[in-house]
């Protein structure tokens, strides 16, 4: 299927609840975190004494069924959903990861990307360890085992000292809970109450909510959290550089009904959509999103325009994996496989196309012509992101420089190449504004090329391969 | 999960394509069709000598790999989802149904119900045909093998004849594909080109957007249309009693992309929605719809009534079946699993919440709850359809007369059980004004009680299980 | 792998058992009658209303689990497991087949061949039902289902009058167990007690021993037996013409602890090999078998022989279906894959080699070379049946006429083919002798060609595939 | 179903063959050593750069299709097929582990048990390893891939000082692949040539003979061979201590055609049975044994006593994992599931039985007790091994000391716990000598509690769980 999206690396989750059936819990929990990775999922559970894992690829729902859960006894649990960004989507590289160590048992879930990871698995490689997966979750997961430290809480500290770049962490031993976000805050991690004794953390508030939660705060940057038998303890703010959320967060990636510094990021797409009616109008009939993700900026640029908001497309919603390829035909026919136009809608009419983001440009061309081919006599353009000039290091596979296609072309130019009326982004100030927290600090790596992390040890990497 | 929806039954497709890959499209024909079952899906393809076969429990994509397809070899096909009315979802139940014939191999597929199935039933056994499923489908496949007729033409009109109530019908023979509507037309059949020389038939023509195919119009009521290597021929046009086509097609089960009789069925929920505005308006500040299905109708009513439209409630877009149960804990959360409110949008909001239709009325009531959880300060429920007051017997698996909440209850007991501030129904006249076509005939039974076509035969089996 | 033996058709079960888990048995017996077909397996159980059932490809072990075995409630059932004569595995040909006819749901369970399957299958096609697959075993059924008869034990009556050719039935009703075998008793099926009142009958006795049941006595030719409430009763012995059982059951297939008039096949093997060595007598050191089938008729020729009795031959125990193909390398090292030597015993030994039987003659050539090459000097090739110079049509995949080697070689020309520095065959006067039931009638077809059954039917369908 | 065998523990293959399929041939080579392991296979293949991997739960072809092979491309491989000792038998035990290293990858099989496990591990943890199985085989890896030696060469020769216990190993590095046996040599490997370049190692030598490639000789204890491009080199012989090959070997585990020490095993037991028909004659009409293991030292008890050899028990060939538990009514049946008598053959008969080896006795008894309820007179026991007083720490599930009949009972105890008339084990110099080799030495543990390593570790780590 065509595709032209970021795509998300991972949703985690952690719960310590001595009253709960924490692996049933766990399992909601990722259910609605899937839209954070499809490709495998695991729970892992601890019982007191030892460590019990499932984890398999597939749909969280897929992995799981009661013959699966039966084994998860305990009263605390971490559990991961992963998008495996190296394109190498084994079950070897499937989380969470567990090992014994000196301390015993250890599980961990990892959602990010560490910067320096490759000096760290030459590290360890060093040291004389032998890794099983490609993985830099099974680098965390061996330092945590290996590292220094008399203690967990030592070892986390240390592990945090070494490490650079994106990592939002769930950690199970035996007995205690940890939630790790790295000094920059740049994906989301928060914690929430759950019954009278319970606590879960989870990537995104929509898991929270799922399984009936009380949201209580984000994790701080540089935050690690214990959790257990006494309630969650902060083992240590670590120093923390400038704030630098990941934009993509606020445009594309989280759940609409999740929540990011007080308000949902419905709420912020609704605002980038009002900022980019403001910064970019157009003389139109009707407003149409690219479904779903681009709904709620469509709304909001509606609401600004003043322009009516409608649909023009339909999505086929059973859209998953299919082990069938099209043929020369299908190919052609392309993106109907994808979305349907509506005819009567567009007939005529002079359309805003709203989508969140372009990466490489391959789908949003075939979709203006599909407008037009329905009687769209006017396609105009907006998009409720900057354009995307750089890739991402931390975490989101975003695409490589030759595929980005703002990296190529001018904006003209892409106008040009997607056929339409007129092409506009929404700025940098724009989305930031949108944000409704301006003055917190953001990551906009891929917009700019200036990341928060040192990221020349990656980019070596990169180059290498 | 929670459910309140009618049930749709099944989805048929048909091809004849010497130039094509006729499995393959069967394949994305029936992924855009997947709305109409989700329970089984199959493919039958004919290569002029033979009839070869693959159908699985489960849904279109997972149902196929290229390895299944691979014998799947020919030049005319046929292809079918289901959804079981019966509770009985087994393997024995899925369709396409392959038989030997006197007149050689025989595929069908079927999309409705018979009402006088338990006759005809019992009509084979006595001829001494033992039936292997408790599908009416496979009464019509032993019907047409045995019936009277020299050929196939004439098995069709012999069938036509002796069967009673809704049947779409794609039969693939060795070297033809027929494609027969009942004479109410009561459930969407249409047919397009494909190619130079292929032609394809299916139960809505999103089917054929999706492939690519030119949609040419709808199969007419009581029409047999026969497609060889001449191209198509209409068999014959049975005397047709009043038309009567099923109102639920507009209201909710045909995918909004697809034509009815010249336009999508999503302006005609958009016109729903208006009519809803225009006989029964709110004070209120924002129009939400109950996703996804209420979309449209939602779009239709902000725009009559001049309200905002937003979204107050996210899905989770990978609600699909789990193995995994919930436990007290969950089913308390319940709706949550679901949907998620957006509290931002609804705090101190009064709200128009639009929904399609109310069947049992076990999740409208959660809803609402969650909807004044986040802060809506009045919940106006308004419903794109009439109330619901009797079951179908047509094809579609609305519930039975204790379940239907519009049965038991008037609507000021429902307005009280759902918690809503106020509560109103599409009016009947509403509904057919929406469709733009309020000359044509429609089935209204769920609605009057009043059916098309006896089905005092139904009924009476219904009540004696 | 390398295989050159005839092919079981197919193992029945029944049981009548209302103080026992009727599907467990069933599970355990069929899992005794694996070696007469692993290609499906299927458990039909009646709870006296509904008849309920579990089919598979694969071999008993695999295709049943607890999940599978648990709907499977009630006091009668039937089992089967199948070898497909006809190369089309598949599982719309796997039994038992299970229909609902007038007279109430009806499962059957076949072993055997009809002759005159061709003709009965038009008559059904013409009689207008439909037939899903290429069994002759779903003619059955159907003849049964929808042929003349108020009763089923008219039906039965019916059915024996009109087919021609071998089969043993297993029937079940919703409250009746039948077991049905034909007027010639072609192949095996007995009776016996299980617990205070339950009965039950299979192919083999070994099925009875392995579940602890008591043996009775064998269903005679032509007979039906119904058992139901009030234990089993004679419905019928057909008029029977000459008794013919199968030879080729003393011979191979029959598990050896299996009861055949009185004696285990096991004896009457040990019998064939004294007959084999009084008739052609060899100057050896030793006497070995092709494991395992050819042991006890090796001991049988060690014994009457004098020779000491050894191995020579070692066969990979856990041959089974493998979906790996052999390279060029390893076809080369060919029957290797199955059989290593044992060097130590044929160093320098002339040797006595006994198989059961020889049909295409590709796998005894290279056995022989095996023997060679570690060290045997003579080989003499001794086979306790005789050579079989025509098909079998009566259940039995033997192979095609030009694939038999003693229909295209005579006996030296064979000699000269395996490389063995004699080789004789055991005669059928040898043979009969050795069933210790010479006055007992036989089918001698694939030796003489003269069957008891006329064949014309089959031979003529034969020859135009 | 009933078993009293002492359990293998893992067999191990390799090969360094550029002209040939390595991982085909590695294929069909555990398949041969299927017998060694039943519960995982898998196979780790080298193309000179990187390590590819399949492993599974499951028997060899289970594992195995040509899906799963066609990425395993290489000129080098290994495979494993184990049968866990520990009763976790879970996939993350399976073998080969494959890991990363600072020398590259390195994938290891394994078939013994390392006597100070326990102490490693404890070491690997020390030194911040994290472990993700309890097998010693992954203690093992690691110490390879961690442990000190700049070359493969050194690291392996370290390992053999640090390592206590029984191991035979196959490991695979980018380009070479080594064999590894410890010094006492307690259980077999060998090498042999494939084609005209390739070389292959494995457990047995019957892997050798199935896969057409030729044995050259064993490999000696504590010898280190490497094989690469310019063929096998000895890396070292590590100084070894005295010669302990396990007896059990010899009496039970390989399988009959695999050679050792220049014979077959079958030779070897055959002996044994003449052994012990020496030692312990009966006054008896029959020879049987308890198939198919004691089938060698049955034939070897008939010879040397002139009592004739036959068959009295047949055992199902399709005994394999079933998921379906036998109730109450099977329960009682119990060893019928697995044997059936032949009367014929008994009935009136004074039989000598024989088995190989007698663990828990809970099958000899039913056994005796069937063969006597078919007709036998007198049953005189004959076991082919001297009584099992003790647990094995090397490598062979046995059972613990509670457990074990000969450590609780005396050899009268055991008689009348049977029933039979008489009982006799072969004395531990009467299987010294049928080994042909009586100063080689053995291994006699489980015999006489004295064990060639030190087990103290072992013992206490046993004790404690
Ligand atoms: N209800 C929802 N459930 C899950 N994900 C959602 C939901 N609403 C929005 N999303 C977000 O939208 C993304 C999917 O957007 P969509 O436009 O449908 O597909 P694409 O990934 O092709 O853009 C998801 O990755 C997710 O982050
Ligand atoms: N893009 C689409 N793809 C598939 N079905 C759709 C689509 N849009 C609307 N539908 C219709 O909406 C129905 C699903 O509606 P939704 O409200 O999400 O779930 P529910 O069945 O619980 O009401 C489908 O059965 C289908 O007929
Ligand atoms: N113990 C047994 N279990 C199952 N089948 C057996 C047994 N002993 C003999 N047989 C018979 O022997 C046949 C298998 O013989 P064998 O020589 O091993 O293989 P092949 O079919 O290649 O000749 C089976 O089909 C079966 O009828
Ligand atoms: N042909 C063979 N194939 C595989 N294993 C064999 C063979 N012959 C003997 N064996 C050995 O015999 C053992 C099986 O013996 P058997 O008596 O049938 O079962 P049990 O393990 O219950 O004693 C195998 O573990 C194997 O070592
Ligand atoms: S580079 Fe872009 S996608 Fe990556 S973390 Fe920064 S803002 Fe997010
Ligand atoms: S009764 Fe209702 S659901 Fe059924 S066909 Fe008529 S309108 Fe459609
Ligand atoms: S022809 Fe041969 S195999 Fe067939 S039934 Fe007769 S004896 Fe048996
Ligand atoms: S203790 Fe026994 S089984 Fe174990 S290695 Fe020694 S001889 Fe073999
Ligand atoms: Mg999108
Ligand atoms: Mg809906
Ligand atoms: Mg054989
Ligand atoms: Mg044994």
């Amino acid at each position: 299927m065509m595709d032209d999206k970021p795509q998300h690396e991972c949703g985690v989750f952690g719960i310590y609840a001595p009253d709960e059936d924490v692996a049933r819990l766990t399992f909601f929990g990722l259910y609605s975190l899937q839209h954070r990775g499809q490709e495998s999922a695991g729970i892992a559970v601890s019982n007191g004494r030892r460590i019990n894992l499932h984890k398999e690829m597939g749909l969280v729902a897929q992995v799981f069924d009661e013959n699966s859960l039966r084994p998860l006894q305990g009263h605390l649990a971490i559990g991961h959903t992963r998008y495996s960004t190296t394109g190498s989507s084994k079950l070897q590289n499937a989380q969470p990861f567990v090992v014994e160590s000196a301390l015993g048992p250890l599980a961990v879930g990892h959602n990010g990307n560490l910067t320096n990871a490759h000096d760290l698995r030459q590290e360890l490689l060093n040291r004389g360890v032998g890794l099983t997966s490609s993985s830099d979750s099974e680098v965390i997961t061996q330092m945590l085992a290996g590292g220094e430290g008399r203690t967990w809480d030592e070892k986390l500290r240390v592990f945090m000292v070494r490490a650079q770049g994106a990592y939002c962490l769930t950690v199970l031993t035996k007995d205690a809970l940890f939630a790790v976000r790295d000094p920059w805050g740049l994906h989301p991690l928060c914690i929430g109450r759950v019954g009278e004794t319970g606590w879960v953390v989870a990537s995104e508030s929509c898991a929270l909510a799922t399984i009936g939660a009380q949201f209580e705060r984000e994790v701080a940057p540089g935050e690690i959290i214990a959790i257990g038998e006494d309630g969650p303890r902060t083992v240590a703010r670590m120093p923390a550089p400038d704030r630098a959320m990941c934009l993509f967060e606020y445009i594309y990636f989280a759940r609409p009904d999740s929540l990011v510094e007080g308000q949902t990021l419905h709420a912020a797409r609704v605002a980038q959509g009002r900022e980019l009616a403001r910064e970019s109008p157009a003389d139109a009939d009707i407003v149409i999103p690219v479904p779903d993700s681009a709904v709620p900026a469509a709304i909001g640029y509606a609401q600004a325009s003043g322009i009516p908001y409608s649909e023009g497309l339909i999505k086929n919603r059973y859209i998953g994996r299919t082990f069938i390829q099209p043929d020369d035909r299908l190919r052609k026919v392309g993106i109907q496989l994808k979305f349907n136009p509506l005819a009567d809608n567009l007939e005529g009419k002079r359309v805003v196309l709203i989508d969140d983001s372009i990466v490489r440009g391959n789908t949003s061309g075939p979709i203006v012509r599909l407008l037009r081919d329905a009687g769209a006599v006017e396609v105009h353009m907006r998009v409720s992101s900057p354009p995307i000039r750089h890739p991402c290091f931390l975490g989101v596979d975003m695409a490589s420089y030759p595929e980005l296609i703002a990296h190529r072309m001018s904006i003209p130019e892409i106008e040009d190449f997607l056929g339409v009326d007129s092409l506009a982004y929404l700025s940098l100030d724009g989305l930031v504004r949108a944000t409704g927290h301006a003055d917190a600090g953001f990551c906009q790596g891929c917009f700019t090329g200036r990341y928060p992390v040192d990221i020349h040890l990656v980019e070596k990497e990169t180059f290498e391969n």
